[in-house]
């Protein structure tokens, strides 16, 4: 018998400590644990439920773009590194290393895929007819990071997309690197009820080797802005390193266009901050692994009575994700804790007195709401609640963000904003000098992107007091 | 424009020198190719395709067994292998190993999970209640194999599932062990339409740490076994080693029963082995990325016609992976022999004797026949034709398979027929010095399974004529 007693939920409070409240409901909601091995994490069932999820969503819609899957190797060369020199820069801190027995060659397990698979690209093109050619790979990268592990956010192994197109012209790549942005924009919009900010990275924030780095940026209720996507055009900076050429429709040997975009499971932190409560964990219903719990009430007299019932309602909601806790030994108080702590979307209770006026109860996770609804209408009711639950966490979100996006125009109010933990849009000069300044004055505040849809005139850079050169959303970043 | 004099492809036959041939078949056909890093491969987007059609198949048949994903860290701690020595001796020499920088530790890149995976079941496993438990990961592993490397069949990494569950009785899990062996004969035999023969590893040819290993062999055209997949009864060893205690029904400490399982990518070397010939790659139409093929045979004059009848009826067959292919520059008899060393199964000609008609011809890429059909029956007789393929590459196999598994009791038999690139049932005693005696005296013949449905009696081993224990299917393997 569990012990009933033993408090189920999270014992932090989300407005008390975030960061350990968070840890707390990643853990006790089973979606993933840190593992022995110091910067790594196991995801688990449940987590790993959401993760197949987003790759089911995306996949579908990228293969419509033309994009195909397929695997390259987990080791990379420590001599492709060497070729383009920014991207090396960029990422000699984290890598890990393998060294091979018999020769001694050094390998790099895979940060990311540029190098190796450009180094297949400059293969198997050989002229325009080649072209374009998309390709995509999910797997499991590592970065040997530093700082302290968090769930989902930073650990030194996670699991992602990298996509990665060659094109003819350089039209056609900037205008795919943003469509893959939106596709990124849909998922956390559509799926997991996430606003985002779209815009282009600054020189400083950009991505090692790339021409222009386009990302989405989420605010966290804490403040902090989390990158949940990034999409870069890489001009021809690989293509040149890699040597890929093509034959053109002229006849003349050319250099293509590339760019690389990807997602990783760190959405699904972004996720758990973004919805979830001090009961625990909050899931927007079109990623939850369990949609709807059933939870029967009942005594040893009318036991047999209610679970026919329950069974007979389960079977109602076949196309949902649905389970019927009809465990025993577990009260209903502790079992709807668990289900709540857990994040299950909807709960259906169903009693004594229920089953005399043929209703069930309906019980959402995003509100502190019950209705009654008759048996013959629950397959109705419960599709109307879980499309208001799913809407319902996307407004929440987005009015949260609006409330916390603020302009400023002066040093004074930027300053204060951002210790006031807001994201800031501001007149920016684009300085990278200019924006260490600023990060050394704010506790950290960076340049988080350019948002896309820049107003006409722009005034001063709210630092430095130069020409601005755009709007910059600066914030503090996970 | 392409060379059309240039021969497309395969140089090689397959009765000449069937490794080369299968070499070329799966280069050529763009399913994967060699890395520039040693015994490491790239799966192209056509071989790839074929893993994921794999995957959504046998992913969806677990987990209406119970079956839920989860991943795990890539690397493992040194110490973690230590803990079940036959594990740890078994997986010893093929090991790669990251060092970590600041305490020294040295983690392998996992060969396989059990360990990593039981050490966190010794956390999550409490009491009856929890089990079965039923997780599976879909991963990348590695193995620095030292032999010589062949795409799909032996690579250092490779792609597989490797599912891993843990029961309160021995029964429940002997009885699952076998389940997901049966799962896999599905993928083989359904879907990759590859007979194979089931059964038992012999002492000597078990999984290192294993208490039974069932095993699936299919039997390739150059007379070689090849394993497609096994499934491990691991009994209570792992538990043992890595402390996984549950609270049995009757309030006891007690030890729990545990499975592994898995498939991988090499199944996809053995398809292209079992039905590819002398044009190249023949695929079962369940697993080609492209189904049908549309070639529009036209001139100047009727182009505009016929290309517009060919998409009429290419919109009619959405229902399947089909292309039209409309390249100029490229003859019918071009696009035809591409088609083919691709391994399309189904490809539909179209031409102005055929629109007269209103006919469409279908040409069965796995025997040497065209079908000319009516427009108005088009989605019928495709839909027979791809079934036909598919049983026929089936039966084909099935055929090839029964001619070559013969029986021996002597000797003179036994070893003869090995000679002969059979596989070889015979009586035989169990002993791992008789085994290692065999594959000595005949080049290397090893034993392949102990086949389900043994015989009443058995007679004496075929080699030191002891009393036999079983009958074992011997050969040559890859």
């Amino acid at each position: 018998m569990p012990k009933q007693e033993e408090k189920l939920g999270v014992k932090v409070k989300k407005s008390d400590d975030f960061s350990e409240w968070y840890n707390e409901v990643v853990i006790k909601a089973e979606l993933a644990e840190h593992s022995p091995i110091k910067g790594f994490m196991v995801i688990k069932p449940r987590g790993y439920s959401i993760w197949e999820k987003i790759q089911a969503y995306l996949d579908k819609n990228i293969k419509k773009l033309g994009v195909r899957n397929a695997y390259f190797p987990l080791l990379i060369p420590e001599k492709f590194f060497k070729k383009e020199a920014e991207h090396a820069k960029g990422f000699a801190p984290e890598l890990a290393w393998v060294v091979e027995k018999e020769e001694g060659e050094r390998y790099a397990i895979r940060p990311t895929s540029e190098t190796i698979m450009y180094d297949s690209y400059s293969k198997w093109i050989r002229s325009w007819r080649d072209l374009p050619l998309r390709v995509n790979q999910w797997c499991n990268v590592l970065r040997w990071e530093v700082k302290q592990t968090k769930l989902f956010l930073r650990t030194r192994e996670f699991l992602w997309q990298e996509g990665h197109c060659v094109y003819e012209t350089e039209e056609e790549c900037e205008k795919e690197a943003r469509l893959y942005l939106n596709e990124y924009k849909k998922v956390c919009e559509e799926l997991l009820a996430i606003p985002v900010i779209e815009g282009e990275k600054t020189d400083k924030e950009r991505f090692a080797g790339a021409k222009r780095t386009y990302t989405l940026e989420a605010l966290m209720p804490d403040g902090k802005a989390l990158q949940m996507g990034t999409s870069h055009n890489l001009g021809q900076n690989f293509a040149k390193a890699f040597n890929i050429r093509f034959l053109g429709r002229d006849e003349h040997i050319k250099i293509p266009w590339q760019n690389s975009w990807g997602v990783s499971t760190r959405m699904i932190g972004a996720m758990v901050m973004t919805h979830s409560d001090d009961k625990g964990l909050v899931l927007p219903p079109k990623v939850a692994p369990t949609q709807i719990i059933i939870v029967p009430i009942y005594s040893n007299e009318n036991k047999e009575k209610i679970l026919k019932k329950a069974e007979e309602i389960k079977s109602k909601l076949k196309n949902y994700e649905v389970e019927l806790d009809d465990r025993d030994g577990y009260s209903p108080g502790w079992k709807f804790n668990e289900w709540e702590l857990k994040g299950v979307p909807l709960r259906i209770e169903i009693g004594p007195k229920d089953i005399e006026k043929r209703q069930v109860v309906l019980a959402r996770r995003d509100a502190n709401e019950k209705e009654a609804v008759p048996v013959s209408q629950v397959d109705k009711k419960v599709k109307e609640a879980l499309e208001h639950i799913q809407n319902n966490l996307f407004e929440k979100a987005k009015k949260f963000l609006k409330e916390n996006l603020v302009f400023a125009e002066s040093w004074k109010d930027f300053v204060k904003h951002l210790k006031d933990r807001k994201l800031v849009n501001a007149p920016f000069c684009g300085g990278v000098e200019c924006e260490d300044y600023i990060k050394d004055k704010t506790n950290g505040a960076t340049s988080r992107l350019i948002p896309f849809g820049q107003p006409k005139t722009l005034g001063k850079c709210v630092h430095c007091g130069k020409e601005a050169k755009f709007m910059v959303i600066f914030g503090k970043a996970y």
